[in-house]
């Protein structure tokens, strides 16, 4: 099932052909101060971010593309609008791909001058259609909708091809969650592209992350997206994570751990509130995909953290643990957080590779030798 | 498009028959404390809440659940687990609908002896299954499966049917998001029942919140769902407001405020995320589904800007007020936020219906004559 797309390489990752999907942010520093730049790269690349983007708006980002790439571990994406020119800069301080937007790169002979100038370094460019800045004759015709952003698309990715360029990604995005599905599942259908997922202004952390996951969340469950980048407006860090949630929630990919915690109800007898927070908290460093469940009561609580990779079911005064199915012990409620932490500790110690470092709660796990990629939904994160 | 379900009466709503997706909660007080569960009740109605459950693990809590109801303005659901003496106890007390747990009710003398005094009074019941706590059989045969849920509610409502009560609500929630939608895919194809949708456990309050609109958003998307509740270990104000943005995502319905707001990149010259922050945080309590944006460039800023109800583009020293589409003013940028709220209250103001109240920022507006329920997405939020 799902949609296979052409594969296109950018630096060392490969988009589309059946590779994983990617999950890719970008920089929200001034792109010409290179330290913050690479500072927040930095930061996004710990968090699991795969690809980068910077926004170029002129010459002077344009010349330091290159030291940024040099102090980097991810492919580059250099974000071009209105001046060729800039991508052509681009593509000599070698970023690894370019994104242009139809609706302001302008004349067809700068498109074709660009994608020359790409096909002969092996760089690939991402058409980035926004319903916010559209072609006029397109809008006119289409209006703002679904079909409006995959003519926009399509029709630039005919100017690439027609100069034998086909190193070609498409996003097609709106801040309206139909219409992005919509476009989307359009351009699946009828084009080999691989499609580079988001929803555009989703608005703040929370709103536009709940917004986010619904789009990308859908279009992932039927089999279209080859990498995503979900655009918060907040702390790109965030960006990462929550594309790596949904990347979980699909079934697709699992990085970190998921915490299960029943949402407590008048049957709790335990603040699992502030157990819940602690635990995330702690184990936010942890890359290993792991899942610890965090339940407060009788119901569903024995269930759960039975099928965790470590769990806890706490109950008045007391909670029992469990490790991948087995009761481990039974533990005092006021000491459950540090006993819960340690097993999850002792469960990675386990799982470690032979000489990978050792892991700590606040230093990212070596990714253990389980299945990072694909089939770990619905069952145990690591085996 | 979209399933329709047989439609449910509970108390003055009806769930399913083509009518809107009503958002629920749960409250988390101890149920017992009739003034914080009041309490705790009212900051969920204003938040937009339109069925109210409790937990009622025991007698005391059941006795109260009589004036609990008495003070509260919408449908109260009575949660039941364990003990069917329990279920009688709510009825007895005038509850709305009772949610039952296969799982764990026992005996089918039990659920009939329920379902025939819920019958007299003409109270619906959910059936309400957790992956956490199936029936043993059921998990013996079909595992930890979507297929596990489905049989186990199927089995339950037959149950109730034998007995000529067919006010029957179905939820089958698990952790894992695609369990649980290919679980509300088999019993929307396989019965006519509203379908309550949940994940349940989901997790903290952002990273639940992620996950939940994968599932429910791919759900409500396919026209699957007549209710859901969004589970978050975190105050069950966040799960009113989740349940609303998926709502308002899938384009289903709308209230209050979409900030679309732009992610900021290397282009931005304001500090667009506080202002954000700012336009969030006074428009919370406006209850009139507005579309609002703020965005930090020329390239899509005009674009968005114009497409909202107010919008904002913020450039160098200074930001273009917009109005439904027409450009009202430009302001210096310091002033900017309070430029926007105050057109948005001009605004709210036009709209308002005679006689009703005026709108502050901090008190919710009325509902305005615009069409509150369905086709607000994609377009203005209010005409």
């Amino acid at each position: 099932m799902g949609r296979t797309a052409r594969p296109v390489r950018v630096g060392e990752l490969v988009l589309g052909g059946g590779n994983p999907v990617r999950v890719q942010s970008m920089t929200k520093t001034d792109t010409r101060d290179v330290e913050a730049t690479v500072g927040q790269i930095r930061r996004l690349e710990e968090a699991g971010c795969e690809l980068v983007r910077v926004a170029v708006p002129d010459g002077e980002a344009a010349a330091v593309l290159g030291q940024i790439r040099r102090r980097m571990g991810v492919p580059l994406v250099a974000d071009i609008h209105y001046d060729y020119r800039l991508a052509l800069q681009a593509l000599e301080q070698g970023v690894d791909k370019l994104r242009i937007n139809p609706g302001n790169i302008g004349a067809r002979w700068k498109v074709e001058e660009v994608a020359r100038a790409a096909r002969e370094r092996g760089v690939p460019i991402r058409i980035g259609v926004n319903a916010g800045s559209l072609e006029r004759d397109v809008e006119r015709t289409y209006g703002r909708t679904a079909r409006a952003l995959v003519e926009s698309a399509l029709r630039q990715a005919e100017v690439l091809e027609s100069v034998g360029f086909s190193d070609i990604v498409l996003s097609l995005k709106s801040s309206d969650v139909v219409t992005t599905v919509e476009a989307y599942r359009q351009a699946a259908s009828r084009c080999p592209y691989p499609l580079h997922l988001g929803l555009t202004e989703a608005g703040t952390a929370w709103a536009g992350a709940i917004r986010s996951a619904v789009a990308l969340g859908a279009l992932l469950l039927e089999g279209i997206g080859d990498t995503l980048r979900v655009s918060l407006n907040a702390d790109p860090v965030r960006e990462v994570q929550a594309a790596w949630y949904i990347l979980r929630a699909v079934g697709l990919r699992a990085r970190g751990v998921e915490l299960i915690a029943c949402p407590t109800c008048g049957r709790c007898q335990v603040d699992l509130m502030a157990v819940a927070s602690r635990v995330e908290e702690a184990l936010a460093g942890v890359e290993a995909p792991l899942k610890v469940a965090v339940m407060g009561c009788v119901v569903n609580g024995p269930g759960e953290a039975r099928e965790a990779d470590v769990g806890l079911a706490a109950g008045r005064g007391r909670a029992v643990l469990f490790r991948r199915g087995e009761k481990v012990r039974t533990v005092p409620a006021s000491r459950m957080v540090e006993e819960l932490l340690a097993e999850v500790h002792r469960l990675l110690e386990d799982v470690r590779p032979p000489g990978a470092p050792p892991v700590t709660a606040e230093q990212p796990a070596g990714r253990p030798a389980g299945p990072e990629e694909g089939g770990s939904h619905g069952g145990k994160g690591i085996r």
